[in-house]
């Protein structure tokens, strides 16, 4: 175990879930701007939609701030809950904007340098698997955007949050 | 000015300098996954090209390492180096993985909490303006995958630093 000579706070716990919940309305809005069709349909190159992105998104995050919080983890379940409704997917995102709100401050102190087994699957630090959580939906968001100009629609701006 | 009741670490400095280099490292494969061709000319939607994206991720990292350091800032030059060359664009990246090597370690304790005018203009907390470098390569990198599956390639792992 490493020895930390001080603790200085790079980062707080409240100002890291305001950066990740900040990228989440950032990606609430790049859902919203797709027309419902291109949601469910659109793609590039054989990838995903940007639905079934999103779907992996909600996957990730609110059993993931769970995971962190309790240490009880289920295995990815990514199915789409949207039925092709742009409005209900917006709702699953939502509920999940709440869950994290309510889990990430009971994250206990320490927490986030422990070596856990996310998933049952993905063994690493907890630092590291919140900032995956985060990564991953930057990553997916990013490749939303290229969709979007695709479409002839121009995207959120990247640095409103 | 808030204050803090603990100091817990949620991410050390080394911690994050690494998680930062890991991405670099990633966004190094995707330049080399590009034929040479595509990564000058290839784009979609009317969006800028994977190199001069690129450019722009060498413009903010080395420059924003060394403003972090010794808050010293430049305005930002986004202007491509590589004229149209791969090698010389690893060239200028692996120049720039040095650079934030050698001022990371620079960043003075509490920094990352003060408020700064990074590259004087943008206004914000050292550690909003640090995580902005780096969403901001994960984002475009994300662009890069499209434009990567577009042409027929499969980019790298995401999750492989």
């Amino acid at each position: 175990m490493e020895t930390q000579t001080k603790n200085e706070t790079l980062i707080s716990k409240e100002q890291l879930l305001a950066h990740w919940q900040g990228h989440r309305a950032l990606t609430r809005r790049v859902i919203e701007a797709f027309p419902e069709k291109d949601l469910f349909n659109f793609s590039i190159g054989g990838m995903r939609t940007f639905a079934v992105m999103a779907a992996e998104l909600l996957a990730i995050a609110g059993p993931g701030v769970k995971g962190l919080a309790t240490d009880e983890w289920k295995e990815l379940d990514e199915k789409d809950p949207s039925q092709g409704s742009k409005a209900k997917l917006l709702e699953f995102w939502d509920k999940t904007t709440a869950e994290i709100d309510e889990f990430f401050p009971q994250i206990s102190e320490g927490r986030l340098q422990e070596t856990m087994l996310a998933f049952g699957q993905y063994e690493d630090k907890g630092y590291c698997t919140l900032l995956y959580f985060i990564d991953n939906e930057i990553h997916h968001r990013g490749q939303g955007y290229v969709y979007l100009r695709a479409l002839g629609i121009a995207p959120p701006n990247f640095w409103e949050r």
